[in-house]
């Protein structure tokens, strides 16, 4: 980088580097980023925006292709910034981010046996096996942690070692086994079509975590498919529904004696590049749909394409979880559900936590230090 | 409703209302919202929508003005439904919901005289007092609760009267003082500019509780502003800055030794229908901006001319809070900050927690059933 020149005019800096790509830095923005505007310990941001003039102007600039160094006009102030850290912050890019290890979409072809798996043991006693398992846990979505103890202390363990549990109406934790007066159709025995947990939230739970406490009646296998993957397909076969899938919100609630939580969802949500970064899919907890008339008509049309999609063998994933057996998924990515049960065949039961996607991307740019 | 009519084509019924009001209703949405459709016990939806055709139709739809009774072809499925039900859900009008109750939105002229307030034995011991609290700190974005306990359980159990705290990385609960090795601003004796919480969060904070256990030190001064009424003039003063505010999003970030957590956010956001519904306005924890380098100077002007905004006493309220009071805020509505104070002087410490506005608006609805 000794060779970087350097150009400015009015507004800003403009630097040629080295391997012949360059970057433009406002003044502005340089002015609120000198490394002195941050406290040292918290690293917070202490300088004040509203006392630098819009029309901040250098007078003089100079780099050793190390540092780059500029005197401010209208002040004593001069800033010095490290010529890597410059680079890495180039105006119009995106800074790295750790957490973002990359997606693998998968369908049927997966296989039961494709699911990653890691053991109890190692995710609770190695930092390395953590980190490997989230990489993956968010690869595919979905991971089986092996070996638990048989206490309902296990499960809650593990995704403790990722952060904090996400509290909801159901509790801190909660257990999925067919109930007298359920509230929730989770709670009784019958079929679970494929959905993603609790879209009547404004932020849905971002990790979920089911610790197979018992398993011996007769069905109650779990079924699992890629939110993703799903939506990727229909925005080649249907641009129709995928677009209205991802621009039109709907109404979700939940409502029992002591609650009433209702939200908006598109069913696919876009980031700012047209990436999708979270599926919304619950017809138990759909409300009823509101939308006009005829824009009604076309929304069932996709609405039920993406439903039919969710139910399609050539996505399913299908595992009979054992005893001591958790499996982990991105409840806001991959679709869950179960088939019916007989529970006067046997006890099944499944002990439930969430940790969200914060707390899991957090842990993954620290364990990448 | 006696004189109800009915027309229906291929699509949907038409019915003209005795009031001359009408609805349209597409078959396929009758018959997905049939009452049959629904758990008796959960209220969850349990028909099957894929089992159903998009070119279902009526072979006869009749009314007595209370119930409308539709025999479809194809099956030997009779729908019926309640009339008023079905008026209050014509499509294309959104459902009533009990949690909206208005806005007020206010300036420098409310006075801290303005400001709701409420004893703490009346929200502990009576439901009505807690919808009348709710509501009023729903139309202002904040108020104070008087006359609590001197232990920093007593604000939690106003808090929890609403709903279960919201955990982040700073616990479930949080003190407000100057500490040795901060890792965030708030834990020191600097004046803190106006700012809402957690930005950084995917999903701020809703609703902050701060219980003054005590207010001893010279300085120390509450400042609040109302970010809806800010942003409502901007919208008008100047259109550009508004329209940049609510449609760029920034990057925030909050690290220290256990946590790196990410996210990008509008500073002004907006529901589909334009309406201001959340402020999201942190400096300390704004990351590096990293937009293009010629949108990155119109966004600085327009962000350092909200940021002005927040700093003018034509919008501040200023409180000196009493041991024994708390102030509660709509964090992503009302903006917080505080004069800086002189440790040396006397103590200062406020226990906080937060409830986010899902329990806020369930616990509304829930009280005005």
């Amino acid at each position: 980088m000794n060779n970087a020149t350097l150009r400015h005019d009015t507004a800003m800096v403009h630097v040629d580097w080295q391997d012949g790509t360059s970057s433009d830095f406002p003044y502005i923005w340089l002015r609120d980023n000198d490394p002195a505007a941050f406290h040292p310990q918290t690293k917070e941001r202490t300088g004040d925006l509203t006392s630098l003039s819009l029309d901040v102007l250098a007078t003089k600039i100079e780099t050793d292709g190390k540092v780059l160094t500029i005197w401010w006009s209208g002040d004593d102030t001069i800033s010095t910034f490290d010529c890597d850290w410059l680079r890495s912050r180039s105006p119009g890019q995106r800074a790295a981010d750790p957490a973002h290890t990359g997606f693998t979409y998968w369908r049927q072809e997966l296989g039961a046996a494709g699911v990653p798996r890691v053991g109890s043991d190692d995710v609770l006693n190695s930092d390395t096996a953590l980190k490997n398992w989230l990489v993956s846990t968010q690869t595919f979505g979905f991971s089986i942690v092996e070996d638990l103890a048989n206490n309902t202390q296990a499960g809650m363990d593990v995704a403790r070692r990722i952060g904090f549990l996400r509290e909801t109406n159901f509790g801190r934790t909660f257990e999925v086994q067919s109930k007298p007066n359920p509230n929730n159709l989770a709670y009784t025995s019958v079929a679970l079509p494929l959905h993603t947990d609790l879209t009547n939230q404004e932020l849905p739970p971002g990790f979920q975590f089911l610790h197979c406490m018992a398993n011996e009646a007769e069905g109650g296998g779990s079924l699992f498919c890629d939110g993703y993957a799903i939506a990727e397909d229909l925005r080649l076969s249907d641009p129709e529904a995928f677009g209205l899938l991802s621009t039109i919100s709907i109404p979700f609630r939940f409502h029992d004696e002591n609650t009433d939580i209702r939200s908006r969802k598109n069913v696919i949500n876009l980031d700012e590049d047209g990436q999708v970064i979270e599926i919304c899919f619950n017809a138990h907890i759909a409300d009823v749909l509101d939308l006009e008339p005829t824009l009604m008509v076309r929304f069932y049309r996709a609405y039920r394409q993406f439903m039919i999609m969710t139910r399609d063998p050539a996505y399913l994933v299908t595992l009979k979880l054992k005893a001591g057996e958790m499996v982990v998924f991105d409840n806001r990515r991959v679709l869950h559900g179960r088939e019916a049960f007989d529970p006067q065949t046997g006890f099944r039961h499944l002990h439930g936590c969430y940790v969200d996607r914060g707390e899991f991307e957090s842990r993954l740019r620290v364990l990448q230090r």
